[in-house]
């Protein structure tokens, strides 16, 4: 089906476009009141990220809601440690929870990984499907991943950390266990992103979100050559890679494969231009809390971040939107987003 | 007094010394089975605090038992925001927590400032004398504060938080009240600090524990200005800045007036180096999982680390120990940087 409005796709393929395309990672939640009212009606998380027809409804939501160039599969990044062997729990106000978690040889072997794995999330690519239904070709759809580190950060922690210090012993006190449990969840999201690309989505994005709990030389070691090997493998569509806080692997990052990468608010738009060059695909990085000033800051702010990029650049903000943003400020920025031109700073 | 061990002293004067001195950011704590049989016997942490001659004797336990070249006073940042009148609790396993938050132009009002906030302090003076008295010279001692913004955001957000995103929202939604916080607890900070120099802390240390989830763009507006006037001001002792996690922020630090900058464990060394200058006393900033590892590896790593910073360098971790490292990682770090010699890499 041919995509209407496809400038993330023409961005992404490194065409210069008119303007940048603009969606929000967490476009697909509580900012709306439509996901709000639909939320309230089931017995959790887990039930909207598993039923297909719920996931579609409020994947497509930010689309009609916030005219977004690009709806994102509303899911979780914690499916695949499931489809793996460990289920995890969405704890309200607290975040997830594993009863179970990976500790020794033993228990990396009796995971399940690769192909068998991702083909028990039947309900993701359901999902897929019944959004690009919805969607009707209205704006592409991107589909996500956990990066391995972070994977794995989270099957060893048990849970969310400030410092996923257990995680991070691992790396240091049995290196050779964590490269066989960062494989294996590698296999699993490579043949995760392959069939979620077969399913339909048009481009793809790998979040490393606890990159920032690593240095440089253990990023260099148990991240960098596992998000090559996913640059390499998902075929056919775009894809976009975020480490966020992973300043300090930025120049390595830029090397890999990917289409684009993404960036968190920390990061200065001229200091990323200057690692990555003028020609790479650059995304972000508004800080989410822009979003709580007034609509005047909003737009002079966005303005500034776009102009500060300059072309080859995918708005949005350097984060997911924070759940309590007003939606009027969500609003003010993509319409800010929407109505630049890149004719103004030729 | 004359100080025995000046090593940490004469190092942060610019001197050139033999070896880097070493430290561990939260050495006097649950790393030591001396504290953790201490602390059993006590109602919390704040009794800890307040109690003059078990502050001092917490201080001095990693002075004996691991043999560092400093104390630093067993203490908490959030004793500020308290004399300020804002108090906390401390929440086993969640952390502090402030029961009134603050919100409104009203509410900055009703707070204390400083030299009758920190004269409130007392107790935090008496421990200061109490442990030169225990140290008697041996090694000297650092008193600390945390820096403006790491304040702020506890008295707004009412407690810890991966995000500080009510802190945050102040900044865009209400930058005034903002500066007059940060005003106010600068303040407060100053004459602090003035007043532990006084009662015989040798240097001092302030902790922008927070800096990291601000954008370039915020800390120069939010942090910078009040960490100059912090420099600025305590007089006769030298002073360490360490802003985790704010590498955007580095070369702005770097030009602050203190004598030596935090580093935490993102950081390369030859990076900061490049940034910071050759002659710049740098502290950090040794992984604290690298503790976790074998004392070969850990042997291994403080040196590459000596290695890679130079001369000018106060060895420490990157961040505060884990209260879960083993005593033998602790003591394999200290050991390799005491037998450390600069002329090995003549």
């Amino acid at each position: 089906m041919t995509i209407q409005n496809d400038i993330l796709l023409r961005t992404l393929r490194g065409e210069l476009c008119q303007r940048p395309p603009v969606w929000l990672m967490r476009q697909a939640g509580r900012i709306l009141p439509q996901y709000r009212a639909l939320r309230a009606g089931l017995s959790g998380f887990k039930e909207l990220v598993s039923t297909p027809t719920l996931a579609a409804e409020v994947t497509i939501q930010p689309v009609d809601e916030l005219g977004v160039d690009a709806a994102i599969l509303f899911s979780d990044i914690l499916v695949v440690p499931e489809a793996m062997g460990l289920d995890y729990e969405m704890v309200e106000k607290k975040g997830p929870s594993f009863p179970k978690v990976i500790k020794t040889e033993a228990d990396i072997r009796t995971l399940d990984s690769g192909k068998p794995a991702a083909d028990r999330l039947g309900y993701v690519y359901d999902a897929i499907a019944e959004t690009k239904k919805g969607l009707a070709g209205r704006v592409p759809l991107i589909g996500f991943s956990g990066a391995p580190w972070t994977l794995l950060a989270y099957m060893v922690e048990g849970g969310g950390s400030k410092t996923f210090s257990k995680a991070r012993r691992l790396l240091f006190s049995n290196p050779d266990l964590a490269h066989q449990l960062l494989d294996k969840i590698t296999e699993t999201i490579i043949a995760y992103l392959q069939n979620k690309v077969a399913a339909g989505v048009d481009a793809v994005q790998v979040f490393d979100s606890w990159a920032g709990v690593l240095s440089p030389g253990l990023y260099r070691e148990f991240c960098i050559p596992y998000l090559k090997r996913i640059c390499e493998s998902p075929g056919d569509v775009p894809l976009i890679l975020f480490a966020k806080d992973a300043w300090f692997a930025f120049d390595e990052l830029a090397r890999l494969p990917a289409n684009a990468l993404g960036m968190d608010w920390t990061m200065d738009p001229s200091w990323a231009r200057s690692v990555a060059g003028p020609d790479r695909v650059l995304q972000g990085n508004l800080d989410p809390c822009t979003l709580y000033a007034s609509p005047d800051t909003i737009e002079t702010a966005a303005r500034t971040m776009i102009r500060s990029f300059g072309q080859h650049h995918i708005a949005n903000l350097g984060h997911g939107v924070y759940p309590d943003t007003p939606l009027a400020g969500v609003k003010a920025f993509v319409n800010t987003v929407k109505n630049f031109r890149y004719q103004e700073i030729a």
